[in-house]
Protein backbone atom coordinates (compact mmCIF):
# COMPACT_ATOMS: atom_id res chain seq x y z
CA UNK A 1 0.00 0.00 0.00
CA UNK A 2 1.11 3.42 -0.72
CA UNK A 3 2.07 5.21 2.09
CA UNK A 4 0.64 8.43 1.05
CA UNK A 5 -2.83 6.87 0.54
CA UNK A 6 -3.47 6.73 4.29
CA UNK A 7 -3.93 10.84 3.93
CA UNK A 8 -6.51 12.99 2.68
CA UNK A 9 -6.74 13.93 -1.22
CA UNK A 10 -8.68 17.36 -2.49
CA UNK A 11 -11.87 17.18 -3.65
CA UNK A 12 -11.33 17.68 -7.05
CA UNK A 13 -15.21 17.80 -7.88
CA UNK A 14 -15.08 21.54 -6.62
CA UNK A 15 -12.47 22.54 -8.68
CA UNK A 16 -14.01 24.92 -11.50
CA UNK A 17 -12.80 25.72 -14.59
CA UNK A 18 -13.26 29.26 -15.23
CA UNK A 19 -12.33 31.01 -11.90
CA UNK A 20 -9.20 33.85 -11.44
CA UNK A 21 -5.62 32.12 -10.96
CA UNK A 22 -5.05 30.47 -7.41
CA UNK A 23 -1.94 31.00 -5.58
CA UNK A 24 -0.09 29.73 -2.41
CA UNK A 25 1.06 31.10 0.82
CA UNK A 26 3.69 29.21 2.60
CA UNK A 27 2.92 30.15 5.89
CA UNK A 28 5.23 29.79 8.83
CA UNK A 29 2.31 28.41 11.85
CA UNK A 30 5.31 28.97 14.67
CA UNK A 31 6.00 27.03 17.72
CA UNK A 32 2.85 25.14 18.29
CA UNK A 33 0.48 28.07 20.37
CA UNK A 34 -2.25 29.34 18.02
CA UNK A 35 -1.34 32.83 19.21
CA UNK A 36 1.85 32.61 18.24
CA UNK A 37 1.12 32.58 14.36
CA UNK A 38 1.52 36.05 12.84
CA UNK A 39 -1.33 38.74 12.35
CA UNK A 40 -0.92 37.76 8.27
CA UNK A 41 -0.47 34.16 8.83
CA UNK A 42 -4.13 33.52 10.54
CA UNK A 43 -5.36 36.06 8.22
CA UNK A 44 -4.46 33.59 5.03
CA UNK A 45 -5.66 31.24 6.99
CA UNK A 46 -8.86 32.62 7.64
CA UNK A 47 -8.95 33.36 3.67
CA UNK A 48 -7.80 29.65 2.22
CA UNK A 49 -9.73 27.78 0.81
CA UNK A 50 -7.99 24.43 0.44
CA UNK A 51 -4.64 24.43 3.27
CA UNK A 52 -2.03 21.70 3.61
CA UNK A 53 -0.41 20.93 6.73
CA UNK A 54 2.24 18.74 8.65
CA UNK A 55 2.80 17.13 12.18
CA UNK A 56 3.25 20.60 13.57
CA UNK A 57 0.85 22.70 12.92
CA UNK A 58 -2.28 21.01 13.78
CA UNK A 59 -3.53 23.26 16.85
CA UNK A 60 -3.15 26.44 14.63
CA UNK A 61 -4.97 24.81 12.23
CA UNK A 62 -7.61 23.94 15.00
CA UNK A 63 -7.27 27.83 16.08
CA UNK A 64 -7.75 29.49 12.93
CA UNK A 65 -9.18 27.73 9.75
CA UNK A 66 -12.91 28.01 8.76
CA UNK A 67 -14.82 24.90 8.71
CA UNK A 68 -15.65 25.05 4.77
CA UNK A 69 -11.90 25.12 4.17
CA UNK A 70 -10.63 21.88 2.85
CA UNK A 71 -7.77 20.46 5.40
CA UNK A 72 -4.91 17.94 3.77
CA UNK A 73 -2.73 16.04 6.23
CA UNK A 74 0.91 15.63 4.71
CA UNK A 75 3.11 15.03 7.93
CA UNK A 76 5.02 12.02 8.90
CA UNK A 77 2.39 9.67 8.89
CA UNK A 78 2.01 9.94 4.77
CA UNK A 79 5.38 8.13 4.44
CA UNK A 80 9.23 8.38 3.46
CA UNK A 81 9.89 12.18 3.46
CA UNK A 82 11.81 12.81 -0.08
CA UNK A 83 8.98 10.73 -1.68
CA UNK A 84 6.12 13.07 0.15
CA UNK A 85 7.90 16.36 -0.61
CA UNK A 86 7.21 15.51 -4.47
CA UNK A 87 3.67 14.90 -4.08
CA UNK A 88 3.09 17.58 -1.44
CA UNK A 89 4.77 19.92 -4.46
CA UNK A 90 2.63 18.54 -6.75
CA UNK A 91 -0.37 18.54 -4.54
CA UNK A 92 0.04 22.50 -4.29
CA UNK A 93 0.06 23.47 -7.66
CA UNK A 94 -2.88 21.14 -8.93
CA UNK A 95 -4.95 23.07 -6.00
CA UNK A 96 -3.61 26.52 -7.04
CA UNK A 97 -4.35 25.27 -11.40
CA UNK A 98 -7.72 24.89 -10.09
CA UNK A 99 -7.79 28.42 -9.11
CA UNK A 100 -7.91 28.08 -5.29
CA UNK A 101 -6.51 30.17 -2.64
CA UNK A 102 -3.95 27.44 -1.24
CA UNK A 103 -1.58 27.93 1.61
CA UNK A 104 0.67 25.70 3.13
CA UNK A 105 1.13 25.56 6.53
CA UNK A 106 4.38 25.09 8.07
CA UNK A 107 5.29 24.68 11.84
CA UNK A 108 7.63 27.68 12.96
CA UNK A 109 9.52 29.38 10.15
CA UNK A 110 9.02 28.31 6.64
CA UNK A 111 12.98 28.96 5.97
CA UNK A 112 14.59 27.17 8.70
CA UNK A 113 14.55 23.75 8.66
CA UNK A 114 11.31 23.51 7.32
CA UNK A 115 11.86 22.75 3.28
CA UNK A 116 10.25 25.93 2.59
CA UNK A 117 13.14 26.52 0.06
CA UNK A 118 12.12 23.06 -2.01
CA UNK A 119 8.60 24.28 -2.28
CA UNK A 120 9.05 27.51 -2.77
CA UNK A 121 11.52 26.99 -6.06
CA UNK A 122 9.02 24.08 -7.32
CA UNK A 123 5.99 26.78 -7.34
CA UNK A 124 8.12 29.42 -9.20
CA UNK A 125 9.20 27.13 -11.46
CA UNK A 126 5.55 26.25 -12.37
CA UNK A 127 4.36 29.67 -12.62
CA UNK A 128 2.36 29.64 -9.68
CA UNK A 129 1.99 33.27 -7.72
CA UNK A 130 2.78 32.65 -4.14
CA UNK A 131 4.88 34.21 -0.94
CA UNK A 132 6.11 33.30 2.16
CA UNK A 133 4.65 34.62 5.13
CA UNK A 134 7.55 34.10 7.99
CA UNK A 135 6.73 32.75 11.58
CA UNK A 136 8.49 32.50 14.57
CA UNK A 137 10.57 29.67 14.27
CA UNK A 138 11.22 27.35 17.53
CA UNK A 139 14.79 28.46 19.21
CA UNK A 140 13.18 31.92 19.80
CA UNK A 141 9.84 30.30 21.36
CA UNK A 142 11.77 28.01 23.21
CA UNK A 143 13.97 30.63 24.21
CA UNK A 144 11.02 32.78 25.60
CA UNK A 145 9.43 29.62 27.59
CA UNK A 146 13.43 29.23 29.12
CA UNK A 147 14.03 33.11 29.59
CA UNK A 148 17.11 32.54 28.03
CA UNK A 149 17.79 35.32 25.67
CA UNK A 150 19.86 33.72 22.72
CA UNK A 151 22.25 37.12 22.46
CA UNK A 152 23.23 39.29 25.40
CA UNK A 153 25.93 41.85 25.76
CA UNK A 154 29.03 40.66 27.93
CA UNK A 155 27.93 36.93 26.82
CA UNK A 156 27.84 36.13 23.54
CA UNK A 157 26.49 38.38 20.24
CA UNK A 158 26.31 35.37 18.13
CA UNK A 159 23.39 32.23 17.85
CA UNK A 160 23.84 29.32 15.74
CA UNK A 161 20.65 26.63 14.67
CA UNK A 162 21.78 23.21 14.05
CA UNK A 163 19.78 20.11 13.22
CA UNK A 164 21.48 17.06 15.14
CA UNK A 165 20.36 14.57 12.43
CA UNK A 166 21.11 16.02 8.87
CA UNK A 167 24.80 15.63 8.84
CA UNK A 168 25.04 13.45 5.88
CA UNK A 169 22.87 15.49 3.37
CA UNK A 170 25.03 18.53 3.54
CA UNK A 171 27.98 18.69 0.49
CA UNK A 172 30.43 20.19 2.89
CA UNK A 173 30.56 16.99 4.76
CA UNK A 174 29.32 16.27 8.21
CA UNK A 175 28.53 19.00 10.86
CA UNK A 176 32.03 20.65 12.30
CA UNK A 177 30.57 20.49 15.75
CA UNK A 178 34.16 20.78 17.63
CA UNK A 179 34.37 23.87 14.96
CA UNK A 180 31.17 24.95 16.71
CA UNK A 181 32.13 24.17 20.13
CA UNK A 182 35.02 26.82 19.68
CA UNK A 183 32.75 29.67 18.33
CA UNK A 184 31.38 31.21 21.72
CA UNK A 185 28.00 31.46 20.23
CA UNK A 186 25.17 29.74 21.70
CA UNK A 187 24.32 27.13 20.01
CA UNK A 188 20.50 25.70 19.01
CA UNK A 189 19.99 22.10 18.72
CA UNK A 190 16.30 21.36 16.39
CA UNK A 191 14.92 17.97 16.74
CA UNK A 192 17.96 16.96 17.45
CA UNK A 193 17.30 14.65 21.32
CA UNK A 194 17.96 11.36 19.67
CA UNK A 195 21.62 11.84 19.34
CA UNK A 196 22.22 14.54 22.67
CA UNK A 197 24.68 12.43 23.85
CA UNK A 198 26.94 12.34 20.47
CA UNK A 199 26.50 15.88 19.98
CA UNK A 200 27.60 17.05 23.15
CA UNK A 201 30.44 14.34 23.06
CA UNK A 202 31.66 16.03 19.93
CA UNK A 203 31.44 19.60 21.12
CA UNK A 204 33.34 18.48 24.32
CA UNK A 205 35.66 16.85 21.68
CA UNK A 206 35.94 21.08 20.26
CA UNK A 207 37.03 22.04 24.18
CA UNK A 208 33.30 22.75 25.50
CA UNK A 209 33.41 22.41 29.51
CA UNK A 210 31.32 19.64 30.59
CA UNK A 211 29.94 22.50 33.05
CA UNK A 212 28.34 24.80 30.02
CA UNK A 213 24.60 25.34 30.83
CA UNK A 214 22.16 23.71 28.75
CA UNK A 215 18.31 24.63 28.28
CA UNK A 216 16.06 21.65 27.04
CA UNK A 217 12.80 23.00 26.03
CA UNK A 218 10.09 20.25 24.72
CA UNK A 219 6.96 21.05 23.09
CA UNK A 220 7.91 25.21 23.33
CA UNK A 221 4.56 27.26 24.05
CA UNK A 222 2.31 24.23 23.71
CA UNK A 223 0.32 23.39 27.64
CA UNK A 224 2.31 20.75 28.10
CA UNK A 225 5.61 22.82 27.49
CA UNK A 226 8.67 21.70 29.59
CA UNK A 227 11.79 23.55 30.39
CA UNK A 228 15.06 21.41 31.46
CA UNK A 229 18.42 23.24 33.20
CA UNK A 230 21.07 21.04 33.29
CA UNK A 231 24.57 21.04 32.11
CA UNK A 232 26.74 19.45 29.12
CA UNK A 233 28.36 16.92 31.49
CA UNK A 234 24.52 15.43 31.93
CA UNK A 235 24.06 15.18 27.89
CA UNK A 236 27.41 13.34 28.02
CA UNK A 237 26.01 10.68 30.62
CA UNK A 238 22.30 10.85 28.87
CA UNK A 239 21.04 11.38 32.55
CA UNK A 240 18.10 13.91 31.39
CA UNK A 241 15.03 11.47 31.37
CA UNK A 242 12.68 11.14 28.51
CA UNK A 243 11.99 14.44 26.14
CA UNK A 244 8.97 14.75 24.02
CA UNK A 245 9.06 16.11 20.46
CA UNK A 246 9.76 18.66 18.80
CA UNK A 247 12.67 19.13 21.22
CA UNK A 248 15.24 21.96 21.36
CA UNK A 249 18.29 22.25 23.01
CA UNK A 250 19.70 26.03 24.18
CA UNK A 251 23.47 25.12 24.87
CA UNK A 252 25.52 28.12 25.82
CA UNK A 253 26.41 30.71 28.94
CA UNK A 254 22.97 32.21 28.22
CA UNK A 255 21.72 29.53 29.80
CA UNK A 256 22.78 30.70 32.93
CA UNK A 257 20.02 33.43 32.95
CA UNK A 258 17.30 30.74 32.55
CA UNK A 259 16.64 30.77 36.62
CA UNK A 260 13.37 33.15 34.91
CA UNK A 261 11.04 30.32 34.02
CA UNK A 262 8.73 29.91 36.69
CA UNK A 263 8.20 32.97 36.36
CA UNK A 264 7.66 33.67 32.95
CA UNK A 265 5.08 30.29 32.98
CA UNK A 266 2.74 31.63 36.15
CA UNK A 267 1.95 35.19 33.95
CA UNK A 268 1.27 33.13 30.62
CA UNK A 269 -0.97 31.19 32.17
CA UNK A 270 -2.60 34.05 34.10
CA UNK A 271 -2.90 35.75 30.85
CA UNK A 272 -4.05 32.69 28.84
CA UNK B 1 20.28 69.01 28.89
CA UNK B 2 19.91 65.39 29.32
CA UNK B 3 18.91 63.71 26.40
CA UNK B 4 16.44 61.69 27.87
CA UNK B 5 14.24 64.87 28.28
CA UNK B 6 13.05 65.32 24.85
CA UNK B 7 11.02 61.54 25.55
CA UNK B 8 7.55 61.11 26.72
CA UNK B 9 7.44 60.50 30.43
CA UNK B 10 4.57 58.32 32.25
CA UNK B 11 1.59 60.39 33.39
CA UNK B 12 1.95 59.99 36.96
CA UNK B 13 -1.16 61.40 37.96
CA UNK B 14 -2.94 58.44 36.51
CA UNK B 15 -1.44 55.82 38.96
CA UNK B 16 -4.05 54.84 41.17
CA UNK B 17 -2.65 53.31 44.78
CA UNK B 18 -5.04 50.52 45.09
CA UNK B 19 -4.94 49.07 41.97
CA UNK B 20 -4.42 45.26 40.91
CA UNK B 21 -0.33 44.96 40.58
CA UNK B 22 1.02 45.45 36.81
CA UNK B 23 2.56 43.46 34.75
CA UNK B 24 5.03 43.57 31.78
CA UNK B 25 4.97 41.74 28.73
CA UNK B 26 8.20 42.15 26.76
CA UNK B 27 6.65 41.88 23.07
CA UNK B 28 8.51 40.98 20.05
CA UNK B 29 6.98 43.33 17.04
CA UNK B 30 8.41 41.51 14.45
CA UNK B 31 10.50 42.95 11.42
CA UNK B 32 8.52 46.26 10.67
CA UNK B 33 5.03 45.21 8.74
CA UNK B 34 2.12 45.26 11.83
CA UNK B 35 0.84 41.87 10.03
CA UNK B 36 3.90 40.51 11.50
CA UNK B 37 3.52 40.93 15.18
CA UNK B 38 2.06 37.66 16.49
CA UNK B 39 -1.49 37.46 17.26
CA UNK B 40 -0.74 37.13 21.24
CA UNK B 41 1.44 40.21 20.69
CA UNK B 42 -1.37 42.16 18.92
CA UNK B 43 -3.32 41.46 21.71
CA UNK B 44 -1.42 42.34 24.41
CA UNK B 45 -0.53 45.83 22.47
CA UNK B 46 -5.13 46.24 21.94
CA UNK B 47 -4.75 45.81 26.28
CA UNK B 48 -1.88 47.59 27.27
CA UNK B 49 -2.20 50.91 29.37
CA UNK B 50 1.37 51.62 28.84
CA UNK B 51 3.33 50.98 25.61
CA UNK B 52 7.61 51.26 25.96
CA UNK B 53 8.49 51.16 22.74
CA UNK B 54 11.74 51.92 20.46
CA UNK B 55 12.73 52.97 16.81
CA UNK B 56 11.60 49.79 15.13
CA UNK B 57 8.38 48.61 16.52
CA UNK B 58 6.76 52.39 15.59
CA UNK B 59 4.71 51.22 12.45
CA UNK B 60 3.15 48.37 15.23
CA UNK B 61 2.51 50.82 17.34
CA UNK B 62 0.38 53.14 14.76
CA UNK B 63 -1.55 50.02 14.08
CA UNK B 64 -2.48 47.66 17.05
CA UNK B 65 -1.98 50.28 20.06
CA UNK B 66 -5.79 51.44 21.61
CA UNK B 67 -5.55 55.12 20.90
CA UNK B 68 -6.12 55.93 25.21
CA UNK B 69 -3.27 53.88 25.52
CA UNK B 70 0.12 55.53 26.67
CA UNK B 71 3.17 55.62 24.41
CA UNK B 72 6.72 56.70 25.55
CA UNK B 73 9.21 56.68 23.36
CA UNK B 74 12.93 55.40 24.09
CA UNK B 75 14.11 54.82 21.37
CA UNK B 76 17.69 56.03 20.01
CA UNK B 77 17.15 59.60 19.87
CA UNK B 78 16.46 59.79 23.49
CA UNK B 79 20.41 59.01 24.14
CA UNK B 80 23.00 56.65 25.05
CA UNK B 81 22.17 52.75 25.09
CA UNK B 82 24.01 51.86 28.13
CA UNK B 83 22.18 54.87 30.28
CA UNK B 84 18.96 54.49 28.51
CA UNK B 85 19.07 51.08 29.22
CA UNK B 86 19.04 51.33 32.60
CA UNK B 87 15.98 54.30 32.44
CA UNK B 88 14.23 52.04 30.45
CA UNK B 89 13.92 49.02 33.11
CA UNK B 90 13.18 51.96 35.84
CA UNK B 91 10.49 52.77 33.39
CA UNK B 92 9.09 49.28 33.25
CA UNK B 93 9.23 48.28 37.06
CA UNK B 94 7.43 52.04 37.93
CA UNK B 95 4.84 51.74 35.77
CA UNK B 96 3.48 47.90 36.76
CA UNK B 97 4.18 48.77 40.32
CA UNK B 98 1.40 51.79 39.57
CA UNK B 99 -0.72 48.54 38.89
CA UNK B 100 -0.06 49.36 34.95
CA UNK B 101 -0.74 46.53 32.22
CA UNK B 102 3.22 47.33 30.23
CA UNK B 103 4.10 46.36 27.17
CA UNK B 104 7.60 46.46 26.35
CA UNK B 105 7.22 46.19 22.65
CA UNK B 106 10.57 45.87 20.52
CA UNK B 107 11.43 45.41 16.70
CA UNK B 108 12.18 41.64 15.75
CA UNK B 109 12.31 38.84 18.79
CA UNK B 110 13.33 40.31 22.01
CA UNK B 111 16.27 37.54 22.62
CA UNK B 112 17.69 38.22 19.58
CA UNK B 113 20.41 40.95 19.47
CA UNK B 114 17.55 43.10 21.48
CA UNK B 115 18.73 43.27 25.08
CA UNK B 116 15.42 41.39 26.19
CA UNK B 117 17.40 39.17 28.58
CA UNK B 118 19.09 42.05 30.63
CA UNK B 119 15.09 43.71 30.76
CA UNK B 120 14.02 40.43 31.57
CA UNK B 121 16.53 39.81 34.52
CA UNK B 122 15.83 43.37 35.69
CA UNK B 123 12.22 42.43 36.02
CA UNK B 124 12.91 39.29 38.17
CA UNK B 125 15.14 40.95 40.42
CA UNK B 126 12.08 43.69 41.06
CA UNK B 127 9.56 40.85 41.60
CA UNK B 128 7.56 42.07 38.55
CA UNK B 129 4.96 39.49 37.23
CA UNK B 130 6.55 39.18 33.33
CA UNK B 131 6.64 37.31 30.09
CA UNK B 132 8.09 37.20 26.54
CA UNK B 133 6.36 37.10 23.90
CA UNK B 134 8.41 35.80 20.73
CA UNK B 135 8.51 37.52 17.91
CA UNK B 136 9.52 37.42 13.84
CA UNK B 137 13.25 37.97 13.59
CA UNK B 138 14.72 40.00 10.89
CA UNK B 139 16.77 37.23 9.78
CA UNK B 140 13.71 35.30 8.91
CA UNK B 141 11.64 38.26 7.39
CA UNK B 142 14.50 39.12 4.95
CA UNK B 143 14.37 35.54 3.86
CA UNK B 144 10.89 35.54 2.82
CA UNK B 145 11.24 38.81 1.12
CA UNK B 146 14.18 37.36 -0.66
CA UNK B 147 12.84 33.95 -1.61
CA UNK B 148 16.08 32.64 -0.03
CA UNK B 149 16.11 29.75 2.65
CA UNK B 150 17.82 30.09 5.12
CA UNK B 151 18.60 26.26 5.34
CA UNK B 152 18.19 23.84 2.67
CA UNK B 153 18.70 20.17 1.89
CA UNK B 154 22.07 19.29 0.14
CA UNK B 155 22.88 22.87 0.85
CA UNK B 156 23.40 23.50 4.33
CA UNK B 157 22.01 22.65 7.79
CA UNK B 158 23.42 25.26 10.11
CA UNK B 159 22.37 28.83 9.99
CA UNK B 160 24.07 31.49 12.26
CA UNK B 161 22.93 35.09 13.34
CA UNK B 162 25.99 37.44 14.10
CA UNK B 163 26.36 41.23 14.59
CA UNK B 164 28.51 43.31 12.25
CA UNK B 165 29.54 45.54 15.46
CA UNK B 166 29.75 44.38 18.98
CA UNK B 167 33.27 42.92 18.81
CA UNK B 168 34.76 44.45 21.39
CA UNK B 169 31.66 43.37 24.27
CA UNK B 170 32.05 39.67 24.10
CA UNK B 171 34.41 37.89 27.29
CA UNK B 172 35.43 36.02 24.29
CA UNK B 173 36.97 38.71 22.61
CA UNK B 174 35.76 39.68 19.14
CA UNK B 175 33.97 37.69 16.80
CA UNK B 176 36.64 35.00 14.66
CA UNK B 177 34.95 35.46 11.30
CA UNK B 178 37.67 33.31 9.84
CA UNK B 179 36.32 30.60 11.77
CA UNK B 180 32.58 31.61 11.08
CA UNK B 181 34.03 31.58 7.24
CA UNK B 182 34.79 27.90 7.27
CA UNK B 183 31.44 26.67 8.70
CA UNK B 184 29.72 26.01 5.98
CA UNK B 185 26.72 27.75 7.60
CA UNK B 186 24.69 30.63 6.24
CA UNK B 187 25.79 33.86 8.10
CA UNK B 188 22.62 36.67 9.00
CA UNK B 189 24.61 39.24 9.67
CA UNK B 190 21.97 42.04 11.77
CA UNK B 191 22.68 46.11 11.65
CA UNK B 192 26.20 45.31 10.23
CA UNK B 193 25.71 47.91 6.75
CA UNK B 194 28.57 49.83 8.12
CA UNK B 195 30.89 47.37 8.43
CA UNK B 196 30.21 44.84 5.72
CA UNK B 197 33.88 45.50 3.74
CA UNK B 198 35.63 44.91 6.49
CA UNK B 199 33.83 41.77 7.55
CA UNK B 200 33.70 40.62 3.79
CA UNK B 201 37.67 41.13 4.18
CA UNK B 202 37.67 38.82 7.27
CA UNK B 203 35.49 36.22 5.93
CA UNK B 204 37.36 36.45 2.81
CA UNK B 205 41.19 35.78 4.94
CA UNK B 206 39.17 32.13 5.65
CA UNK B 207 38.62 31.43 3.03
CA UNK B 208 35.29 31.87 1.87
CA UNK B 209 35.23 32.65 -2.03
CA UNK B 210 35.14 36.27 -2.89
CA UNK B 211 32.00 34.37 -5.56
CA UNK B 212 29.89 33.71 -2.78
CA UNK B 213 26.32 35.03 -3.13
CA UNK B 214 24.88 37.64 -0.96
CA UNK B 215 21.50 39.22 -0.58
CA UNK B 216 21.37 41.95 0.96
CA UNK B 217 18.06 42.86 2.66
CA UNK B 218 17.04 46.72 4.25
CA UNK B 219 13.72 47.51 5.97
CA UNK B 220 12.49 43.59 5.17
CA UNK B 221 9.05 43.51 4.74
CA UNK B 222 8.43 47.20 5.33
CA UNK B 223 6.70 48.88 2.14
CA UNK B 224 9.90 50.29 0.41
CA UNK B 225 11.97 46.95 1.44
CA UNK B 226 14.43 46.36 -0.99
CA UNK B 227 16.88 43.37 -1.79
CA UNK B 228 19.79 43.04 -3.65
CA UNK B 229 21.59 39.60 -4.85
CA UNK B 230 25.55 40.23 -5.43
CA UNK B 231 28.67 38.34 -4.32
CA UNK B 232 30.88 38.76 -1.37
CA UNK B 233 33.45 40.67 -3.74
CA UNK B 234 31.02 42.98 -3.74
CA UNK B 235 30.73 43.63 -0.31
CA UNK B 236 35.09 43.85 -0.97
CA UNK B 237 34.81 46.47 -3.44
CA UNK B 238 31.91 48.33 -1.45
CA UNK B 239 30.06 48.00 -4.80
CA UNK B 240 26.88 47.98 -3.41
CA UNK B 241 26.10 51.52 -3.27
CA UNK B 242 23.62 52.82 -0.13
CA UNK B 243 21.70 50.79 2.41
CA UNK B 244 19.49 51.67 4.55
CA UNK B 245 18.67 50.76 8.02
CA UNK B 246 17.79 48.55 9.64
CA UNK B 247 19.91 46.23 7.28
CA UNK B 248 20.41 42.47 6.84
CA UNK B 249 23.05 40.47 4.77
CA UNK B 250 22.54 36.78 4.02
CA UNK B 251 25.74 35.69 2.67
CA UNK B 252 25.66 31.68 2.02
CA UNK B 253 25.27 29.58 -0.96
CA UNK B 254 21.53 29.74 -0.15
CA UNK B 255 21.62 33.27 -1.68
CA UNK B 256 21.44 31.45 -5.12
CA UNK B 257 17.76 30.43 -4.94
CA UNK B 258 16.95 33.83 -4.27
CA UNK B 259 15.82 34.37 -8.26
CA UNK B 260 12.30 34.40 -6.58
CA UNK B 261 12.32 37.66 -5.12
CA UNK B 262 10.29 39.39 -8.26
CA UNK B 263 7.77 36.84 -7.95
CA UNK B 264 7.09 36.94 -4.30
CA UNK B 265 6.85 40.67 -4.07
CA UNK B 266 4.08 40.54 -6.86
CA UNK B 267 1.93 38.30 -4.53
CA UNK B 268 2.92 40.26 -1.30
CA UNK B 269 1.49 43.58 -2.86
CA UNK B 270 -1.52 41.58 -4.39
CA UNK B 271 -2.27 41.05 -1.20
CA UNK B 272 -2.18 43.86 0.52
Amino acid sequence: MNPFDSCQYPDQETSGMNRAPGSVSIVGAGPGDPGLITVRGRDRLAAAEVVIYDDLAGGVLAAWCPPECQRIYVGKRCGRISALQNRITALMVAEARAGRRVVRLKGGDPFVFGRGGEELAALIRAGIPCEVVPGVTAATAAAAAAGVPLTQRGITSAVVFLTGHESAESPTGPIDWEAYARLGATLCLYMGTSNLGEVARKLTAGGMAAGMPVALVSRASCADQRVRLLRLGDLLRGTFGAFEAPGLAIIGEVARVASAAGELASLAAANA
